[in-house]
This record gives C-alpha cells, sequence and structure tokens, in this order.
C-alpha cells in the first residue's frame, strides 16, 4: 500500500510535470506573443521612439568605432572610453534634452577639472602626509555643498545633471593621485573626448529626424484644448438628450480625454525646460515665450477641474430630475458649452496653425457669454412655486458650473492672445463675411446691420462687425430669452 | 567745444562707472543676503536635505581616500574610479531611491559584463578584419533594443537607470579592444569597485539618518488628507458668516493647502515605486501595500478637484445672493463639511497612529451622510415662491459640491479602512463611551438609548451604539430638521 502510494505520487508527479512541460511551449508563445503585441502598439503610438531608439545605436555604434580605431584610441589612452559614456548618458529623446545634459556635461566637466587641479596644486603644499587629509576635506565640503544646491527648484530644474558631473569630476581629478603635469593631460584628452561624445549625439539629435522639445509642448497645449474642446462641444446634446430619453445621465458616453489633463503639469514643465535649450527651428524662433505656454497649460488644467466636478455631478444624477427645469435653461446651457468648446477649437486651430486667434475665438467668446446671459434670463423667468429645488439642483449646478468654465475658457482666449502678440503670431486674414457656420439664416433675418458703437475705434477691424451680427443672432438659439440686450464686445462678463 | 563735450562725456562715462563700482558692494552684499536667507528657508523646511549632503560628502570622502590609499588603488588599478562614480550617481535622497539605483547598477553591470565577453568572443571569431564590423553591428542592435525597452512604463518605472548602465557597459566592454582573458581581470577589478561604492551608499543611506521614501509616501498621504480636512472644517464657518457680514465671500481666508494636492500624482508615484525597494523599516514590514496608498492619494486628489470647483465658484460670488436661502442651508452645509472634515482628520490620525479608523471615522462618515439627509429636507422645505433662482444658484451650488465631496470622503474612508486591513494596522482599543467631543450635550438631553437594530449582529461591536447616539443627536446641529428618520448606520448614501 504504501510503496503503491508513493508510486502513484511519482506517477502523478511526473505527469504533472510533463503536463506543465507540454503546457510550457503554449505559454511561452502566448507570452511572446502578447510581448510583440505590446511593442508594436508602443512603436505605432509614437513611431517617434523607433527612430529614437536607432539614432541611439547610431551615435553609440560611431563613437564606439572611433574608440576602435586603433590610432584614435592610441591618441586618447583609456579616456576614449569616456566618449561612449558620454553618448549613453546624454542621448535624451528630445533635442532640448540632449543640448542640456551635453552642455551641462561639458561645462560642468571643464570647470570641475579646473578646481580639481588647483585642489591637487594646494593640497600638495601640505606634504605627503597632510595631503590626503587637505583632499579629504575638499571633497567632503564641496560634494555637500553641491549635493545642497540641487534642492534649490531653479538649479534643480536647469542644471541638476551639471551639478552631479562637477562632484564627480571634482573627485575624481582631486584624488586621482596623478602629479599635476600627468593630470593636466589626462584632463584634456578626457575633455575632448566628451566633447566628442556630447558633439556627436548633438549634430545627430539635431540632424536626424529631430524631436524638439518645443514643438512637443506645443501641440501638447494645442491637443489640451482640443481635448476639453471636444468634451464640451458634446457635452450639452449628450446631458440634456440622455436625460430626456432614459432620465439619467450616466456619464458613460461623454469624452474621457481631458482627463490626461489633470496631471499634464510636470511633463509640461520639463517639456519647457527642454525648449529653453533649443536654437530655433521650424517656426519658432529661439527665444520663443515657452513660459507663456505654461500659463496656458494652468488655465487649461483649472478648466479641467471644473469638468472633472461636472462629470461628477452627472454621474451622481441619480434621482430624475425636473425634466421641465431641465428644458428651460437646455438651449442656453448647450450653447454655452457649445460656444466654448467652438472657441478652445479655433484657440487649437491658431495655435497650430500660429495664426492670431482675435477675430475667430472672440466671437465664440462673445456668443458664450450671451449665452450666460440668456440662461440667467431662464433662471429668473423660471417659475419655481410647483418645482422641488432638490431635483433642479444638479441642472441648477451644472448651469452654474457651465458660467465658471466660460470665465475660464475666456481667460485661455486671453491667455493664447498674449501668446500670439509674444510670439508673432500671423495676423489673420480678414474676412469681411460673417461667420461661416450660418449664412443662411441670417441671410433669411434680414437684420444683418453692422452697429459700430464707441469701443470699435480701438480696434479698428472688421471683426467688431462680426460680433454685433452674431450676437443679434443669438436669441434664436436660447429658447429661453427674446426680450434682452444685444451684448456690446469687449463688455465684461457680469457675473450670474 | 568738442573737445569740451568730449571731456564731459568721459567725465560722465567716469562717474558713471564709478557710481556702478560703488553701488556693487552694495547690490552684491544684498544678493548674498538674499542667497543666504534662501539656502537658510530650504534647509529650515526640511532639516534632512541638509543632513542628505553631508552624506554624500561622507560616503565621498570614505570612497575617494580608499581610492587614494596606495596599497588598495595598486590593487584596483584604474578601476577604483568606479567606486567614486558609482557613489556620485548612486546616492539618493532616500533609501529606496539609492538601493533602487545601486541593485539595478550592480545587476546591469554584472550582467552585461558577461554578454560583452561573449560579445568580443563571437567577434573575434571573424578574424581582424571583420571584428569591427561584427562588434558595431552587435553594439548597434543592442542599444537601440534596449533604448526602445525604456520606453515600456513598467521598466521605465522601475528598471530605467539599470537598463542605461546595460548598454553603457556592454558598450565599454564590446570595444574596449582588450583580449578577453584581460578584460575577465578588468570586469572583476571593475565589478568589486562598483559593489563597494554602491555598499557604501546603501550602508551610510540605511544606517546614516535614513530618509526612508516608505514613511515619507505614508505622511505625505496622511498630510494631503489633513489639508483636505482643514479646508473642510473651516468651510463652513467663513462662507456662510462671510457672506452675512459683508455679502460676499471673496475665498480670500480659504486655506490654499489642498493646492499643493493637485498636482501631487508624480511624486507619490515615485515614493510608491523606491518604497518597494526598501527593506522592513519602523512600523512598515516588507510587503507593505504601497500600491495602495497611491488609490488613496487619487481619492484625495478627486476630493481636491471638486474643492477646486467650489473655490471657483466662491470667488466669483460677485452678486448678492439670497441671505434668506443661504440661512436655510447654512445649518446642514456646514455640519456636512464639518463632519466631512472631522472623518479626514480622523482617518490622517488613524493613519499617523497605523491604527484601524474604523469607529472614529465611521461616526462622521454617518454623520455627514445625516447632514446631506438634512440638506434635503431644507432644500425640500425651502419656500421659493418670491426667490430668484439665479440668488440662490451659489450656495445651491456649494450646497452640491458638497454632497458630492461627502461621497468621496466616504471612499477615502473605505479606502483606508482597506488599507488599514492589508497593513495589518492595530485595532483600535474600543472605548464604549459617546463621541468626545459632545458628552455635555448628550447628557443635556436625556436621551441616551443605545438602539441595537438587526444589522448589529454582523458587526458585534460597541461601535454601533456610538453611531446609533450620534445620529440621535444629529438634528439638533441642522436647524432646517426636526421630522425626519435617524438614518441607520451601513446604509447605502442616498443620491441627493
Amino acid at each position: 500500500m504504501d510503496i503503491d502510494s508513493t508510486a502513484q505520487d511519482k506517477a502523478r508527479f511526473f505527469a504533472g510535470a510533463w503536463g506543465r512541460v507540454k503546457a510550457l511551449p503554449g505559454k511561452l508563445k502566448a507570452k511572446v506573443t502578447s510581448t510583440a503585441k505590446s511593442i508594436k502598439k508602443l512603436g505605432q503610438d509614437d513611431p517617434r521612439r523607433l527612430t529614437h531608439s536607432l539614432k541611439v545605436g547610431l551615435a553609440l555604434t560611431l563613437v564606439s568605432l572611433l574608440y576602435y580605431a586603433r590610432p584614435i584610441y592610441d591618441g586618447f589612452g583609456v579616456s576614449g572610453m569616456w566618449a561612449v559614456l558620454t553618448v549613453v548618458v546624454v542621448f535624451e529623446f528630445t533635442v532640448g534634452g540632449t543640448l542640456s545634459k551635453s552642455l551641462n556635461r561639458g561645462f560642468a566637466t571643464f570647470l570641475a577639472g579646473a578646481l580639481g587641479l588647483g585642489a591637487d596644486y594646494f593640497a600638495s603644499l601640505f606634504g605627503k602626509n597632510g595631503e590626503p587629509i587637505v583632499l579629504g576635506i575638499l571633497v567632503f565640503l564641496l560634494a555637500a555643498a553641491a549635493t545642497f544646491s540641487r534642492f534649490f527648484p531653479r538649479i534643480k530644474a536647469r542644471y541638476d545633471y551639471g551639478v552631479l558631473i562637477f562632484i564627480l569630476t571634482f573627485s575624481l581629478v582631486a584624488v586621482s593621485g596623478y602629479r599635476v603635469n600627468e593630470l593636466v593631460v589626462l584632463a584634456h584628452q578626457r575633455l575632448s573626448t566628451i566633447i566628442m561624445g556630447g558633439a556627436t549625439c548633438m549634430l545627430i539629435s539635431i540632424f536626424v529626424c529631430p524631436v524638439w522639445a518645443g514643438e512637443d509642448l506645443h501641440k501638447a497645449i494645442a491637443s489640451n484644448l482640443e481635448k476639453l474642446a471636444t468634451y464640451l462641444e458634446g457635452f450639452g446634446g449628450v446631458y440634456f438628450q440622455s436625460s430626456e430619453s432614459d432620465g439619467m445621465g450616466t456619464g458613460k458616453s461623454f469624452p474621457q480625454g481631458y482627463k490626461s489633463i489633470l496631471n499634464s503639469k510636470s511633463s509640461e514643465e520639463s517639456l519647457a525646460n527642454f525648449a529653453r535649450w533649443e536654437p530655433g527651428h521650424g517656426r519658432f524662433r529661439l527665444r520663443h515665450p515657452w513660459k507663456h505656454y505654461l500659463k496656458i497649460g494652468a488655465l487649461a488644467r483649472q478648466c479641467a477641474y471644473q469638468i472633472e466636478a461636472i462629470n461628477g455631478c452627472i454621474g451622481s444624477d441619480h434621482i430624475q430630475g425636473s425634466e421641465e427645469f431641465k428644458g428651460k435653461i437646455e438651449g442656453s446651457c448647450t450653447r454655452m458649452s457649445a460656444e466654448c468648446g467652438k472657441t478652445l477649437k479655433a484657440l487649437a486651430a491658431s495655435m497650430k496653425t500660429m495664426t492670431d486667434p482675435y477675430s475667430s475665438a472672440n466671437t465664440h467668446v462673445e456668443n458664450s457669454k450671451a449665452a450666460m446671459k440668456d440662461l440667467k434670463f431662464a433662471l429668473k423667468a423660471a417659475s419655481l412655486e410647483n418645482a422641488d429645488l432638490a431635483a433642479i439642483l444638479p441642472a441648477a449646478t451644472v448651469g452654474s458650473i457651465l458660467v465658471e468654465i466660460v470665465k475660464c475658457v475666456e481667460k485661455i482666449s486671453e491667455a493664447v492672445h498674449e501668446l500670439s502678440q509674444l510670439a508673432h503670431f500671423e495676423k489673420e486674414t480678414v474676412e469681411p463675411t460673417v461667420s461661416p457656420e450660418k449664412p443662411p439664416q441670417l441671410l433669411h433675418r434680414g437684420i444683418i446691420q453692422p452697429v459700430l458703437d464707441g469701443d470699435s475705434t480701438a480696434n479698428d477691424n472688421v471683426v467688431i462687425t462680426i460680433h454685433e451680427i452674431i450676437s443679434t443672432d443669438s436669441p434664436e438659439n436660447g429658447k429661453a430669452c427674446d426680450q434682452h440686450q444685444v451684448p456690446k464686445p469687449g463688455k465684461k462678463i457680469e457675473a450670474l
């Protein structure tokens, strides 16, 4: 019995093991397939990743072969490896990153090398016994001070790598134990190989399929505005229609793209930092106002926070809201969010084409302000005698947050306008026609009378005319409001 | 005349230059003073920065002196400098960071060294002329593949530095041009000096005033909850009282500490990443659920977004809101935010002491839910016949967002409770007394009758008793509601 059970155990063990071995190729195959898929996806998401990898390989091969080629190798001695080391450590995804690291490394090595030589000379004055002690104290003090300086936010942002290399080179030179005249030769070799490595990286990153941090930042900010626009343009339709059909907005059909904006701060800041190291490229000049992009980015985040709050309200809209009340504010709310969306779309488009966004965006800003007024009138007109306040609250909150979004979008519009002036965007070719979206309606109504008020002299532009026309046209979309005055352009937003 | 004017110009130039030179010491002094002040502030904000700098200095001096001391130096050859290099590059602020980099560096060097030797041997088979070509191709392929792998989020998060060192070492070994038997000696020297440097860093960072990433993460999450609590506890008082006295809440006197939470994601993620490399320390065991902290952090950010939306509404509260309506919801809103604040305070305190937060926090969660019900009743009871909806909207929106915050705080409470179970927090010593904050009120009312309902058998705990008492007590604070039922513990939140 005992033997039997042992034999059975053994048989079972081997059967199990064999099963596992048989299953192994299948599992391995599945694993390989999934890895291959994720590699493919990674490359497809951003093909520049593949290019970057090949560029690093190219730079390294070039420098390695130089190192391997005997004549040069003999000239530089062991220092040749510093070229390889430099390429590996310095080559970053963006041109700005590579330049920042290369220049930091070059200058820090030069400075620390000179200081290290001085320290060596100074320590040698203290004789054979005093030398290590003096050098030890110097290394300690300098390393501690330099490490502490890395906590300064400004140094951290721009010169962190330089300080690291400074500590490294100083320690290496100071304690290398060579004589000063030997060290000068060594330092020269090391510096020239580092420059060789750095220059290879810089040239390849600038001239072979360059990835400019500045351009990336520019595109990222524009695409963030577009994500907000996509949400806002679709919002009215989804929120008000879904609630009419099934009584609740589950928030499922809203585009969630804006969520990536919530945590975009750090990536935007690092891109802006790198962008400042880049030379002029394409449509961007050397002193492009990169810092200003961070301001627009912060405002876009502000807007995303408001959208997140709206999304929270919609998601929790469990109880049947008052459809009657919703219907009353539907027109103005839908128009507010749609016009905000159009403003952002126009701003994003003007950033992409680098043209002044003034006329196209301002029209929509004015429209959204008019819609905000409509909402106010709709709220005033809404009879609440038999309505339950708790039932109308969700929709009212959505309206209230939309008002905040309108204000936020106006700020974004101002910021993009500032950017267009700072960065000398091209002036838009003024088309003295009405907004291209709805000429037929205007023709039908026959009230196109460009009213020029006092303010228009300051902005002597046909744009003003367009504002007035669109504004005159606006009550058509807002169902609840017929009798209020046409808002004048340039008027301050009145809080709801 | 000409000569005169030239002389005058010269005199003016020199006077100006002298003025600038005289002003220089003053400017320099001011500059030095301001720099000294910012250094002092940097140190005072977090004294561990100073300690860290001294630790780096110490590690570097130790390794440098080892390198300087001739007997060891002669043993290791030029490779001794790798120890210095390792210390500079590997020493990070937190223990986790240092361990992650040291281990990455050690293993990557070992693996890449072995592979490099293999590559050298393989290339040597192709003869003198084929060798550089084969080596070049190998370096290119490996560098490109390894660089591409750095784009994988999982590799980026944990092994980024390791991959970098892998590329570096492989290239250096493969193209060094030494024979294989020379290389083995060199690799051995290099690896042992790297281990020496890494070990020095690890020992100093663990045993000299260690800064644990895990502890930092734990504290950061608890302090974020506290910041939210500070805002919410003070909110009701500031919002409703300021609007009563001067007609508008300018949002100026609200604590703005919560704003730092909005962008805390990246720092929390890097701390959690480092924490996983750390051994057990203090109250944290080896497999502490660090990932779970990120969940709580995300919920805290969600709550901060809602507060940001409230802050926006308050800031734009230009028009005189309906004071009558505000007065009606003041009681329940104040209590909602205060109880949310107390919940978060209790959760933060329980995290700090690492005790199970169940009883203390749950009491306040139940209270805030009761206040939410009160708000609903207050809204139902509010007569709106002669009220302007536009005037009550700001206050109503604040109420509506507070409801979202209550829900968010409940989720945070659940997440901290989960954490307390995963991390085996100590059970609270159950005190069968009522909540310590307001025993006098309870004594005055004389209705302390612990009602045990059916559910209480599941949670056989005196805690339940406390809930009931507090819940019974709750309408006292909500002015608008007297007749509604006492909410039972464990009931699901009913959406407003």
